[in-house]
């Protein structure tokens, strides 16, 4: 399948699982991922569930507006760089963000976040 | 050396570079080195240099707002991402940025650049 396919697939899985239902994101990270969002620092899939599903905010949708990818190196990885926006429900209007992920294949043939970094832009 | 030292001191060198003389930082890539500028993908150090010097103004100073980085795998690369503005030499607005930057550990104890994606952040 084409990397940015891939990408592309991945990337509207995983904002329509935020937007619906943060607790499942818990299956896409490991015990080694790293999330730092908004400069704040958490490691591990309990931990990162945890940390996305305590945001101060009940419902959510997100925008998506450009997803690039690249090959991280020789081990499969992908990187996943996507900047869009984010509406929160009762807000006015929408925050712009980016965020970037590094996607590690499994044995089983899918991918897990290794590498998750997450920042508003602020106009 | 701490991580997050490291990458800021990546940070401010790169752009110094940028904004100096945008062809020395063909010291910053390799051959497998990949740069996603707006959605246009270039490869190699050679080509990604030509397209950075190559494009359309001669004048530019980065502002950075946020560095935020991630050790990315067993190889001991580092993940990098960067938010800030970019302004251009005559215009009135600064733009926002977003960047972010995959560095591999070379055998001389210093880092090269293996990925590279950057978009601008449209208000």
């Amino acid at each position: 399948m084409d990397p940015d396919a891939v990408a592309k697939a991945f990337v509207e899985h995983y904002y329509r699982t935020f937007d619906n239902n943060r607790a499942e994101l818990g299956n896409l990270y490991q015990e080694g991922s790293m999330l730092t969002f908004e400069g704040a620092k958490t490691q591990g899939s309990q931990a990162i569930v945890a940390k996305l599903a305590g945001l101060p905010f009940q419902q959510c949708l997100h925008n998506i507006s450009t997803v690039d990818c690249q090959p991280s190196g020789p081990g499969g990885g992908m990187l996943v760089f996507v900047s869009g926006s984010l509406q929160l429900a009762g807000e006015q209007h929408a925050l712009k963000f980016s965020q970037m992920f590094h996607l590690i294949p499994t044995p089983q043939g899918s991918f897990y976040v290794l590498n998750d970094i997450f920042r508003l832009n602020y106009a």
